[in-house]
């Protein structure tokens, strides 16, 4: 087998998935994701670190897409118009086709522990990443944190909504629409929630 | 040695934060952690899960506290009052004498991504906690969601400044103070960011 396969990455984590749905998480061997994708185990690790990495390969390209939009958008952008700039432009990595394995791909995630850890890990990291670039746009704290954990939800809410079998809106769509329901919902936190009649 | 022994998880949160301050995370064992505590291997497993719990005991008593104030405010409360009221009752796990102690465990945590994952993972339950609370008293979505989310964040927040030395302001104090810094901001993430002169 030669040196390069195509589409190694996507293959293995097709091969991943399938395995981390038929089988418990912890039995599933790294050898046996590489076998299922007809790839060695040393092609495994030219790609990921280990089994659970394998799920989260596509997180690591937007840190620095979040990162670059961030610290492009025009001078005089407000803080919220800095991350939704950032969030919609995941939207590349959303291809309507890949819907089927965002949504299992949910489904296994929320089923295990440690794969859930790993995407609360990614999800603060790229937290982190947005709020650097935020004070780096002269946005202070805690302004900078505050619009990156909102630009965190939108983003992780927006993902959901679009994975979920049966929607046929654009991940950009979705995201603009989330940021705006949550900046909506953030300005009437201070009025009166009403009660459920029971 | 008895069945029960005094003070036995603070002994042995106190021995575990030593030991993983002194040594690589991943070698230190359980019964190492229990030796040091001048306990027993079962002990603490009558506690703690695993190595990593022992430092999130007391997180898990929050789950209970937040719900429980969060379901018994006044019918006319804001969400931003429920969770308020909720992050504030926290005060009584934080008293100044165990300031040192959290102010080592929040470098033990950052230090290890194990721990660091672990800590994502009670800080995310505790979240979803407060948010269906926040639904139980009728608050809609996404205002439950967006009000908790913003309740961990100042929780944190609010730990983190506790914890700095030299802090000598009580936690329900910072937990006010946070809140309301979060809450100005989140009023003005819709105004450009001042660029900074560079």
């Amino acid at each position: 087998m030669g040196r390069w396969e195509p589409n190694a990455q996507e293959r293995l984590q097709v091969a991943a998935l399938e395995l981390f749905s038929e089988r418990d998480f912890d039995s599933v061997t790294v050898t046996e994701i590489a076998e299922r994708a007809g790839l060695t185990k040393r092609t495994f690790f030219r790609y990921y670190g280990d089994k659970r990495e394998v799920l989260f390969g596509k997180q690591d390209e937007f840190f620095g897409l979040f990162t670059d939009v961030i610290a492009t958008v025009p001078p005089e952008s407000t803080p919220l118009e800095m991350i939704g700039a950032a969030v919609e432009a995941a939207d590349a990595a959303f291809p309507m086709e890949r819907q089927p394995f965002a949504s299992r791909r949910i489904a296994v995630i929320a089923a295990n522990t440690e794969l859930r850890e790993r995407e609360l890990l990614k999800g603060a990291s790229l937290i982190k990443a947005m709020a650097d670039a935020l004070r780096e746009r002269g946005v202070a704290e805690p302004s900078a944190t505050l619009a990156a954990e909102l630009g965190g939800l939108a983003f992780s809410m927006a993902y959901r909504r679009w994975a979920t079998p049966g929607n046929r809106k654009e991940f950009a769509v979705l995201a603009r629409e989330t940021l705006e329901e949550l900046t909506t919902a953030a300005a009437g936190l201070s009025s009166p929630a009403v009660a459920p009649g029971r």
